[in-house]
Parts: structure tokens; C-alpha cells; sequence
């Protein structure tokens, strides 16, 4: 590992960065709902946005303000209220956060990024959301970083931050992110420049790196493709999707350009910020009891790969099958069976950990007391070989509890 | 109506029909596991199977059967072990049920069609199937049709069973059918000859019709296409999915053939019965509160009108929404927005009933507590309309309650 964990995770760790999470007043509950990103100098910016057709106002904000093409300096989210579904007032209210807080900080509305995340279908209370631009912009801070990342959770139970060191070309150069998102997490984002694919997941990066906007850009690419793209919690995907990173240069290290081995360590880097962000963020899901690492190997491709493991996250009989810690393990084949991917049925294998639960298509003489062992842990592996080809593909899932339904059966922000 | 529906439902409500349901020993509950249909004269059967890949062993014995060509006369169900991803052993044993109630009742393997259902992965213990053979085959009666639906239960609450009566050429025809299937429902089924698409469900038609095995296997599939293919519970599709329709002609009408009036009227009649025998289904689907009528209206075509149906029917954030009575529409809206299908988000109306809930995409000033006043009742309708064309199509689906998380999490046969 060519990078150094830091004990004080969060978007504050890289030097030029100020943060600070306020109560607005957006949620009944009184919590912290407003989060702001400064940084002082003008900084480098990607991102990747949901695919969903109904993109939320703030992300339409800031896929306008990347493509063209300017620095960055503030990013402001609420949660709360998701400003999606909200038609042309959504717009005006997205832009209108940009626009006050641009104006409270000294800077151009197309230097700041807006992000929401909430209820669908409810216009933004402007007033409020001034008055916590108002209060966050005065209490910006260089350790505000873990008020910001409370500040954006939902139905999140913890905090999620991160934060790492590695040296560039003599220099120290650190990356810090927070991250939110425990329910409609399926995420499929799409660099800010292309719309094809498709979750809440809300993810910022802040380095103090000097790095150039395409290879910051790849860099995000690459650890979304590893981390945030490859997690299921409920299978929704979000209308409000959000990664952004923002490099402001401050570390003072020679610009790190594309596929250099400096590129190469600066993104496995942010990879390893992104994955662990990942990870937390199915670990703190809505209801959930179990992690599951699934793996499916030997399909006829990746992408095939990708189709059997996303049919297996998203079937309510795994999920369930999971919480109970039952073996049941037919509802995996079942599962991989309708998910259109072409193999032999007799050439499909299956582990729990590192135990043997099915081979050839058939059920192994390993106690099912066994099996059931490894699916009481808090996290475990399931692994799917299909035999069918070289196609692998891993994807980080949770189970589905009570606690989901209880969560999603009453929400109400 | 140009049909009438019979009080006493069941497979023996045709004239020729016996059948019995009794306990032959498979469910640790000792209810009722096995199920015998039998036809006094030959049958012309027509059919519909799983796609799953996975196809279980009873499944792939009746296909043979049915593209051999010859009349059927007998089916044998039995509940609580499913004969899937059981391999060589599990063909044997489906041939095994086969070939004892043959010798049973004096007929020819080949006259006689199988099913299971249960656990996946669990051999068939034979010494018990034959017992239940044994009682089954000395139950008999013409009056078998109500023990034959509760025998084929698993987590079913009711059997599930219904009959009609109707007018051909001067005669009285009748239909009787019974099916069973609470979990793993999302059937894709497809007609015997055709191995192309992809639920657990059962379900068994007789009618005393003389009919073609041509007109009947296309009144199967219509009936097929507006019933047990439209209905979502939780989105699993099962490795045992079948539908059989036995004809034994017994009415004595001049026999029914392709496209004609008769056909017609018949095939009406048959997919009221398919279609009630669904909705009964989705009612009584695991842990299920609420039956939704979800209709999707204005799609570019029926099948992009499908694929937004079955995105927000298999949605667990729509499903717990419509558990908690909570009008939460933005969840709809989300759903149909990543199912890749083309529309404008600004184009989209959502009725709850008959109340307006969204319009142009946004929110209508109808009363959140009017809405949600709909969606306490135990069935109601969700309709959305894209605005986009003219293609529809209609999904009976139902919630995601605490119930299914308790039955799915523990479950044992």
C-alpha cells in the first residue's frame, strides 16, 4: 500500500479545504441538515451523476457547471428534501442555492456545486436553506469536516468519512471524503459527461493534490467502477446520486498527468477512499444485519458476470434468506437461473466463506449447521462460479430485515 | 359474461375428473403434501413452464411428455420438497413418481405429468412419495378437487381454487382449476414447445371440453399472458413454475376448434379463471396486505410499459411505501425512472384510484392524508401514465410487509 490511512477521516484532511454541518431546520428531527465545502483555492472538479430519467434539480445544477469546464470552490448540500420531481421551480431553487451561497462567499455561482437529498416530490424551503448557508458559511472551519459528514446523512446511522496520505513527487498530498446513502442504493453513475446508465448516495473527495481535470476525472472513473458502481442495498436507484472530487493543488506537488505511475498511485488512493466508503455505506444500510461479499465467477463475460451477481443482491429470497442466516442456498441458484445469463446448470459451484455449499449443480455433504455458522457472522463471502467462461464480477450486499420495513414503511423525513 | 361461475371451484368441477389431496409425509407440519388428478378418459393436455434456467427435475419430465405428443391422464403433485438442482438423482425420481402412479392406476408412464414444490436442493424421499401415491390413488373422488388444492400448498393461507360452467354447441362445458404459490412469484412462464422466457406456482386446469391440442395449448397461452404472467409478489422467479390444462372431452360438444366463436367463448372462460386464480394468488402472496392494480399507460410501446410496471411492482421502496399506506409517489416516479425506458419526466401522470397525485411530473395539491386514505385500503390502483405513446400494460402486484421478512428469514419446509 502506497498510502497511509489518517486517523481524522473527512473532506477537511487535504490542506485548502473548510467545511461545516448546521441545522437548517429541514428535518422534523431537529439534526444537522446543511453541509458546506469551501475550498480556498480554485479547484479542479469531476463527477458522476445518476442515470435515473428524473435527475433531481441540483444534479442537473451541476452537470450545467461541469461541462463547463470552470474551477470550483463550494459545494453545499441539504438533506431533507431532494429537490427532485420538482419541476421548473426545482431548477430556480437549485440554482438559487448556488446563487446564495456564491454570494455569501465572495464567489461566481458557477464555482459552486449543490447537491439535495430527502423526500422526492417537495419543493426546497428557500428560507430555510438561506439561513443555513448563513449559519454554515459562518461556522466554516478546517476541522469542520465531520460536522459536514453528519450533516448529509438521511436514514444513515453513522457518519461516514475516510481520509489517506501518500507522497507525489516529494510532497505529501492527502484525500479526504465523506459520503451518505443507506436506502435506494443501487447506484450506476456516469461520468458528468456522458448520460447512459443510472442511486441517494451522496460522495464527496477533496484533494490537495495538483492534478489535471482528465485526470481527475479518470481517477473518480476508476474508483467509482470499484467501489459506489458495484454495491446493492435495495436495488432503488436514486434520483440524486452524487461523486464529486475537487483537487485544489495546495499540496504543491508537480501536476500529476494521466497514466503516470504518480496517476496510478494517486488512484488507487482514491479507490481505497472510495471502497471503504463503499462498504460503510451497505454496512450502515437501511435495516441491515449482514454484509455479503458476493463473487461470481466464470461467466461467459463480465458483463454477464455483473447480470447473475445483480440478480442475486436484488432477490428479496437471498436478502431474506440472509437475515435468517438459512443455508438455503437454491434461492442463489434460482436466483442466477432467471437472470438471462446463458451456463450449464451442472457446471455451477458455490462456497459460503471458504466452505464448498454446492458442486456440479449439486448440494455438498457439508452440514447445513455449518454453512448456517458462516451466515451468522456480521459479514461473509458467497462466492458463484458458473463454469461458463472467464466473466467475473464482485458486488458488496446486504440482507433484508425488519428493521427495512420499518424504515421504509413509515418514512417520512 | 357468456359464462357462469360455479360455486364448487376445483379440478373436479369438469365432468371425468377425480382427484384427492392427502398427507403423505413431506411437510413437518403433517398438513396435506400430495396431490393426485385424475382423467377417466384421455386427456389432450396443452402447457407452460418455468423459464429459470434451473428448471427443476418435474418440470423437465413433463416437457418430455407433453412434446411427445401423446393424451395424459393422471398429474401428481406433491408440496414441501421442490425436486430442483437435484441432478441426475432428482430426473430419476421425477420419472420414479411418474412410473408409480402409473403402475398405480394402470396406465402408461407417459399418460402421466408431474410436479413439486418446496425446497430447492433437497431430494425427493421416495419411499414417501410412493406412500402418498398409494393413499392418494385409494382417495379418489369426484368430489377430490377441494383436498387436491389444500395438498398443493406451501406458504399459502387458502387454497386457491375456482370453477365455470359455459355453453358450447348446445352443450354445458365446464372449467375447473386450482393453484397454489405465495413466494418466489414473478412468473415468465412459456408455452411447452417454446424454450425462450422464465415463478414457484402451480396451477391446473380441467375442463371436460373436447378441444385440440392445438386451440388448447393457444387458450392456454392467452389465458397465460393475462393472468400468472402479469403478476409480481416478490420478484423471484421459481425453478418449478407450471401450468397444465387437461381437456378430456367428456362434454360431448362438437370439438372446439382454433379461432372460432367456441374458441373464443372458451378461451374467455378459461382466462377468467386464470385471471381470478392470479389475483388470488397475489392476495394471498407471502406476508402480503395490499393488492395493487398497477397499470402503466403512454409508453413508447407494451413493452417498455412492462419493463416500467415490473421496475416499480419489484421495487422494495414502492412496496414498503404501499405497506405503510404512505402516498410517497416520488418512489413510483424514481422507479420508472431507471427502468431505461425513454419518456419525459415532465410528461408523467400518477393516479392513486381515481385522485390525481402527480401531473406534468409534479405534485397535484390533492391532500397528502386523501392519498394516503387510498392506499389504506386492502386493494386500490396505481396508474401511470408516461405520455410517451400508446403502449400499456397492466401488473397485479402487493406490498412488502414485516410478515415476508418473518416467513422468508425462518423459512423451513
Amino acid at each position: 500500500m502506497e498510502f497511509r490511512i489518517l486517523e481524522k477521516g473527512g473532506v477537511t484532511a487535504p490542506s485548502g479545504f473548510r467545511a461545516a454541518g448546521v441545522t437548517a431546520g429541514l428535518k422534523r428531527t431537529g439534526k444537522p441538515d446543511l453541509a458546506l465545502i469551501v475550498s480556498d483555492l480554485p479547484a479542479v472538479p469531476a463527477g458522476a451523476f445518476t442515470s435515473n430519467l428524473f435527475a433531481a434539480a441540483p444534479v442537473e445544477w451541476d452537470r450545467c457547471v461541469l461541462n463547463r469546464g470552470g474551477l470550483i470552490r463550494a459545494v453545499v448540500v441539504n438533506s431533507g428534501v431532494a429537490n427532485a420531481c420538482t419541476g421548473a421551480q426545482g431548477a430556480k431553487d437549485a440554482e438559487g442555492m448556488a446563487v446564495y451561497a456564491a454570494e455569501k462567499l465572495g464567489l461566481e455561482r458557477m464555482e459552486v456545486l449543490v447537491s439535495s437529498t430527502g423526500r422526492i416530490g417537495v419543493q426546497l424551503p428557500m428560507d430555510t436553506i438561506r439561513h443555513g448557508i448563513d449559519l454554515a458559511a459562518a461556522a466554516l472551519s478546517a476541522e469542520g469536516g465531520a460536522a459536514a459528514a453528519e450533516a448529509i446523512m438521511t436514514t444513515d446511522t453513522v457518519p461516514k468519512r475516510v481520509a489517506v496520505e501518500l507522497e507525489i513527487g516529494g510532497k505529501a498530498v492527502r484525500i479526504g471524503a465523506m459520503t451518505k446513502g443507506a436506502g435506494m442504493i443501487a447506484p450506476q453513475m456516469v461520468p458528468c459527461k456522458v448520460r447512459a446508465k443510472q442511486a441517494t448516495m451522496l460522495a464527496y473527495f477533496t484533494t490537495d493534490a495538483a492534478i489535471g481535470r482528465e485526470a481527475l476525472q479518470a481517477a473518480l472513473n476508476q474508483a467509482l467502477g470499484l467501489s459506489f458502481n458495484r454495491i446493492i442495498v435495495d436495488g432503488d436507484t436514486s434520483t440524486n446520486d452524487t461523486m464529486i472530487a475537487l483537487a485544489n493543488g495546495a499540496a504543491g506537488n508537480p501536476e500529476i498527468t494521466l497514466d503516470t505511475p504518480e496517476w496510478q498511485a494517486f488512484t488507487a488512493a482514491l479507490t481505497h477512499c472510495a471502497a471503504e466508503l463503499a462498504k460503510a455505506m451497505v454496512m450502515d444500510g437501511e435495516g441491515v444485519s449482514k454484509f455479503v461479499e458476493l463473487t461470481v465467477t466464470g461467466a461467459p463475460d463480465d458483463a454477464g458476470a455483473r447480470k447473475v451477481a445483480e440478480a442475486i443482491a436484488r432477490s428479496p429470497l437471498c436478502k431474506t434468506a440472509w437475515c435468517g442466516a438459512d443455508p438455503n442456498w437454491g434461492r442463489i441458484l434460482c436466483a442466477a437461473g432467471y437472470s438471462k445469463v446463458p451456463f450449464k446448470p451442472a457446471q455451477v459451484d458455490l462456497d459460503y466463506d471458504d466452505v464448498p455449499v454446492v458442486r456440479h449443480g449439486l448440494a455438498t455433504d457439508v452440514p447445513e449447521e455449518e454453512q448456517a455458522a458462516i451466515l451468522r457472522q456480521r459479514s461473509f463471502r458467497v462466492r458463484l462460479d458458473l463454469g461458463a467462461g472467464s466473466g467475473h464480477f464482485v458486488i458488496w450486499t446486504c440482507d433484508l430485515t425488519h428493521d427495512y420495513v420499518t424504515i421504509n414503511a413509515d418514512y417520512h423525513t
